[in-house]
């Protein structure tokens, strides 16, 4: 589930959640399917980070669909949990997008996760990410000072 | 919330609900939002035996949001129960729908409840509903002997 | 859906949300059954301010379920919309509390709801409210000057 | 994403869902994250199959709780869907249990999934599978011919 070092490259951005009893399930923990919401929540600060709000990319006709997803579970998050979500993008961003996550509840490392995404147009077709999307990405990647 | 023996108009739907273990929280029971999702399929239902199912609806530029909802919990409901989901209209529809329902599992009354609805156009506008709309749901309209 | 000016007792409390793209559904709006999640969070704060954390009640073997849940949606709120939700009880918790909502993107307001709750023993039986919850909640009861 | 050819051990069970307005987003489509709800109803269905519902596991002090997931997306489900969902099993299921998904509308293939379990106790400890779980799995155990 990748590693968070590649030189050269790096942008995150880390959330907080309060976990709301509606997470939960009857086991007393979040269900599982509930962190991928949690994900989306770093992943939308992220681009904020970026300066480019999810919000705009989709009014400029793009959208930016899960190709897949996964998570690794290695404590139960609880209801009333205050918990840090981190997103980061490690590799310049290109036709596909890939974004780690943890999941910390203060230094507990709770679950591990990563989402991929492509560019699509509203007709569902891939498209090229938008130029200005890149700009501002790449503004994030740093020469390696062989360069 | 209703009482479902005005004369004349009469439709309703039936749909089977497995409950979900996503749907549970802590407290070891389905948590109360998830039955308006209940609701939902057995309107959803409901408009399909009106032969209006909601997907032409909106196909034709017609959204129907939810004005108002609202439900009463009787007796919980519990991870994999198998419940029937009542959907109900007994008005004939005009500018706004009421629609009534029941939860029950056998025997029991879980949960009753209501929302209202009108038709609006994709720019969230109140319009008038689809003329054949109105048309499929009067033959349900079922004049009193005395008229 | 209740006048909130009852004198004598009054105690609200704010929640600030973040509108998920989860929370969205095709309509491009949030799913109506959303917003009793939200009702939630502000209830939980507002259990927070009254020093009475919901997890406390739990842990003392009380539960506090819904009995009946209402909303009224009067504009809808969108992706990435940051909310205001108020919570707010204004007569004194006896065996049954009634809490009233907003939701609010500043001056706008979106939706008004209301939930009342008892209190139930883990095996679901009707329970008096402990007695520092009680004394906690009458805190906040101001005797009218003509007591 | 595992290949499901296995020689010797396969267990399946098959689900139908309706897609769900609620499952929706604003693109249009399904949320990534229910998925993992309709793997689950897969999941059940396929703990029915072997005789062990997943009910009896949790009376008998028995929690299966999710170790990782994964899910990968290829055509996207949209409202009012009719989808065939499968959960399979191809190895013998000892400490850790692995269940491969498929989720299909008739001939397309939408999405493929994966989640791992183990046997845990009501306080979270890892434990050996019941007894009569493994006996009943394993009558679904054929031997190789070799044997």
């Amino acid at each position: 589930m990748g590693e968070l070092s590649k030189v050269g490259f790096m942008i995150s951005a880390i959330t907080e959640v309060r976990v709301r009893y509606q997470e939960t399930d009857q086991m007393g923990v979040v269900y599982h399917g509930n962190y991928f919401t949690w994900f989306e929540s770093a992943r939308i600060e992220l681009l904020d980070q970026l300066e480019y709000p999810y919000q705009e990319l989709e009014k400029g006709g793009f959208l930016l669909p899960v190709l897949t997803c996964e998570a690794r579970f290695i404590k139960p998050a609880k209801f009333d949990d205050r918990l840090q979500v981190t997103a980061l993008i490690n590799t310049s961003p290109l036709a596909r997008i890939e974004i780690f996550y943890e999941v910390r509840r203060n230094e507990e490392l709770l679950a591990k996760g990563a989402t991929s995404h492509a560019f699509v147009n509203e007709e569902g077709k891939l498209i090229k990410p938008p130029r200005d999307f890149l700009d501002k990405a790449n503004k994030h990647f740093i020469d390696s000072p062989e360069d």
